[in-house]
């Protein structure tokens, strides 16, 4: 039984779980003391290979890497899935050491937001695409929480998963914006053998259903190979396949856009190498993201 | 003439004039690795007595004093008055460096905001009362300069002036709210012989307007009595004595309320020692504001 909170080490390597913020910065002040760079990952837990990979960039970027395990509550809207979004610090803990985490940052929402915290970071021009139509308060609630980890946790560089694309772009956004000084680092998208992509969100699937929601990833190479092995450059006709190719009785498209490679807003020109296909749909009850770099 | 943005010399002390956001973040940086702590002083210059007493605070509080002098315009409504807001950066930089200033931070707008800039840090429970109602975006712009400026010029403490009592209670809401490491200072209201209190605003008024503008803070001391001699509690008759109080031809209220003295949200019931009264009027053409502990 792992003692949540302590010192934790099984012989690997000494790593340790901070769920008190003033205990984290005064941990982060320490190694910034003797000199030392600090690396965050910021998830919510129920990690996968996907969250691992970040933690690796981390650990080749950083001195010291801090993994944060946090279902933020403000980011999630009132009829989706917090309730259910799967929680198991135990197993995430052993991942993180097994990957060379020095620090799990697990704080409890009360220590993080005050019962009369009424101040947010608004991103007001990315965020109102893609995701941040359906989802109107998500971005607002990904921006505060990153604040507020980045003035907890102090990092050097903060490392994102270009699973959720637009996020990053938010992310980069505001650091450029508020002058915050933290290097943010972007990994690529990890996918099963079947190409879907990882996501906390999988565990919603069983077998099946991770089987026929590859089809989102499938939608979107058939995208791509419109754009690069037939030359297309419409904008319309590229979207209208991705559609056509997903949709069936269990996904239902809720967007599917060419954005900005690198700052996810909407395009007029289809460029190569400079374009990313994004999408989210409905598969049953479960809500996907992926995206594609044409 | 005042050789702007170099080194400023004329025999009392040397004082730095720095423009680019880099070059303050540089010079703090090296500040903080000698153990200096950095006192900020946030303004939008036209410096008068009670700017200068927030200079002494951060003097006797911190190493290094920075005044920052920035006419922001985020925090200007549109038909405000940011074109013909006071600039005098000379006669600003004589005082502050009078005053033991080590450092004017003065950069330009296109310094602090990308064209294309599209962040904000928005408090949204006490920026929705008192001047939040009449100035819409007015605290949002407060709020998002300040983060930039902490993120630039790395303060330990900061110094804002009561006069802006709802002001301060917003950033220290919002320092707390996203774990800012500044201490926020508070430093009492100045005011000129007849009792108004000093802005930088008040150049709008010839001598005789100001004696009038001297209303408003009678006005408040009448509300005042009524409460610590008449043993008052009932908040509707201290508004109504001190709104009555202070109207004529010339001055018309746009919010007279009593709130607590420390989040300046609204209060139910009128305690002496916790609570101010503030109001805003147009005395003219001119927006003043003002507030007392009651």
């Amino acid at each position: 039984m792992l003692s949540i909170y302590k010192e934790y080490t099984d012989g690997v390597k000494s790593m340790k779980i901070i769920k008190s913020p003033k205990e984290m910065t005064d941990f982060a002040l320490e190694a910034k003391a003797q000199n030392k760079t600090i690396a965050l990952v910021p998830t919510m837990g129920a990690l996968h290979e996907g969250h691992l990979s970040l933690i690796d960039k981390a650990r080749s970027s950083a001195d010291v890497v801090v993994v944060s395990i946090f279902v933020n509550p403000t980011q999630f809207g009132p009829n989706e899935d917090f309730d259910k979004y799967p929680r198991q610090l135990e197993e995430d803990a052993k991942a993180c050491q097994e990957r060379g985490a020095d620090v799990i940052f697990a704080p409890d929402a009360s220590d993080i937001y005050a019962p009369d915290a009424s101040t947010y970071v608004c991103e007001e021009s990315i965020s109102t695409h893609l995701c941040g139509k359906s989802r109107p308060k998500h971005f607002r609630g990904v921006t505060t929480v990153v604040t507020i980890l980045f003035n907890i946790v102090r990092p050097n560089i903060a490392v994102f998963g270009e699973k959720d694309a637009q996020q990053i772009s938010i992310i980069e956004r505001m650091v450029r914006d508020l002058f915050m000084d933290v290097k943010i680092l972007r990994a690529p998208i990890v996918r099963d053998s079947n190409g879907l992509a990882l996501s906390s969100r999988n565990k919603y699937l069983d077998t099946l259903e991770r089987q026929g929601a590859a089809r989102v990833h499938q939608s979107l190479l058939a995208g791509k190979r419109l754009v690069h092995d037939e030359g297309c450059t419409n904008i319309d006709r590229v979207k209208a396949l991705v559609i056509n190719h997903v949709t069936n009785a269990k996904t239902r498209v809720i967007y599917v856009d060419v954005v900005d490679a690198s700052t996810s807003l909407p395009v007029q020109t289809l460029e190569k190498g400079k374009c990313r296909i994004s999408m989210a749909v409905w598969y049953g009850q479960t809500r996907l993201i992926d995206n594609i770099l044409i």
